[in-house]
């Protein structure tokens, strides 16, 4: 069997913070945190930094006498530049045996100083935003098992923190399920997945059929939506990525008073019911009986009081559960799926 | 102003044939010289050479004497592999200062010794399957002047040529107009262009908003389509670029008695109304005037006897005309074109 080109990274991690004194930067940090506490050995931590992750301080030497497998960056640099400091560090974990893995702009590998001592020391250099080598184009053939993609009537609008939520619903309700990621967080977090917008064009759909393969019947991938088929730039993504998932069903990501597309002010969101229409019509040339199972909705907006029927009316309207995942989780929906699909 | 990142050629060319024998290996060269005839200077063809493309034989000596831009590799060549012979007549021609270019998978950029002679001659070498760098993401923002593209119902259906057709029978009817090439034997033809399938998948609307930018109110760019939205590999690329070219117009171009896609046969050819439909309703989202102006149809699987009433047929049916484009040219649509842009 040839070797699937997909990213997969060597758990359990050591995450890298530097001198972070913001939260938001260190976002990545404290998702993976959240979402797989159990693949985090440890932060590091400069003298001086604020971010805390609530897991161990660990420094290299003792990391790599616990069997970590990576120094994974997970904080964004100030102004793009990473600084001199943090490239100490990750020479030190790769002596030490740690692979190295990041999604910053700045790739790993084209730094030949880190490149050399990795390739001494036998260890990898992963910049997850650069997609494998040697992707096939698609097939368009059916797959076995059951998939769910997140999609959006925008860019960020949370298809990934849907997923990974209804990924982690479906594990509570005891079906297996495996997230798939799409994006430099998503991987970072699943510790494996597929960059799919920085994949060639002509090799989208096929990325996409990689990540998610034959799996057993009752399994579901839970696969993390990238751009949106209303966005003037993305696309194209959103629909090799639809086409090469073939989902059997869909949800919608959507934010409740959001107007236009973020960035893009001149376009309008569109409305839940033009996002379900077109999906349907689209999806089905692969998966004719791809559906809707849930909206997704950003509430963070709307006044407290008005949440619930905001909801309640879109789940009436459309037939399907309407949840706000960061504060309801998406339980409901795999309700549904269950009750759809048994 | 910023350099605009798009292929261009040095015209005119010399286009090499290597010993080629068989026609259908050199229909690269036999394009350029059927559509743009004014841009060749001659063949270059090696001794018991049997294509012949119809053009003076010339020498690389006495085509730089002459002023040629570009040397252009007008064959592919049997089994994929490129003939030593022909990298030393690159060689050649990079010392007389003529540019190399190719659309071959062997890229010309990856022979260090080609390399170092175009460095020392100051020629480039100008692979065009690979997309210029720093393309922008898509900005949704409508561009000036009219355009036209080409989409289909599956790919290998006529997009390049109906283009190349609807660009001429502009012309003919005095009409400004720009056939923009978006595969690498348009770009060969046009001497300029963007290989969409080739760019990375977040820039595609942005490189075909960076191949049609602004022209003049009364100018048309008759834009090459790829891949179909209906195509479960290539569907991605065929969405950003119908994003991203932001049609006035669109023309289905369509094969007379395939049913299923060429190489994916579990897929059924869609209808031309579904077509025209999905494609009205997605074009409409960067171009809400966009609307079919004609149906193209390769008819040379069909009795001659019932050409025309299945063309007159799909006409009434769709109110737009249908034309086989290689019997009947692309007047019509052209006409059609006048008669609703004015």
């Amino acid at each position: 069997m040839t070797r699937i080109p997909r990213i997969r990274l060597r758990k359990p991690y050591l995450i890298l913070l530097g001198d972070e004194h913001d939260p938001i930067n260190a976002k990545t940090g404290f998702g993976i945190v959240h979402w797989r506490r159990a693949d985090v050995a440890g932060q590091l931590r400069a003298p001086g930094a604020a971010v805390d992750l609530g897991v161990p301080d660990l420094g290299i030497d003792a990391a790599a006498d616990d069997g970590v497998g990576s120094l994974v960056v997970g904080v964004a640099p100030v102004g793009g530049a990473v600084p001199a400091a943090w490239w100490d560090v990750m020479m030190d974990a790769a002596r030490a045996g740690l692979d190295i893995v990041a999604g910053l702009h700045t790739k790993l590998n084209d730094n030949p100083a880190l490149v050399e001592v990795a390739g001494a020391h036998d260890v990898r250099l992963v910049d997850v935003r650069v997609p494998p080598r040697n992707l096939p184009v698609g097939t368009g053939k059916k797959r076995t098992g059951r998939r769910l993609l997140t999609v959006g009537t925008d860019c960020a609008i949370g298809k990934k923190y849907t997923a990974l939520g209804i990924d982690s619903a479906f594990a509570d309700a005891g079906i297996d399920s495996t997230f798939r990621a799409t994006g430099q967080t998503g991987i970072l977090i699943a510790g494996e997945g597929m960059p799919i917008d920085a994949v060639v064009a002509d090799f989208i759909a096929g990325a996409a059929e990689v990540l998610s393969p034959d799996n057993e019947p009752g399994h579901w991938d839970v696969i993390e939506g990238q751009g949106s088929l209303f966005h003037p730039a993305y696309s194209g993504v959103s629909l090799g990525l639809l086409h090469g998932s073939q989902p059997d069903a869909f949800v919608v990501c959507h934010d409740a008073t959001r107007e236009c597309l973020s960035d893009w002010e001149h376009f309008a969101l569109p409305s839940i019911t033009e996002c379900i229409a077109l999906h349907e019509r689209v999806a089905r040339r692969t998966n004719p009986a791809a559906c809707c199972v849930g909206i997704a909705v950003n509430t963070s907006t709307l006044p407290v009081r008005k949440r619930s029927a905001y909801l309640e009316a879109l789940a009436a309207e459309h037939g399907v559960p309407a949840v706000d995942p960061l504060i309801d989780g998406c339980s409901d929906i795999v309700a549904y799926v269950r009750k759809t699909f048994g």
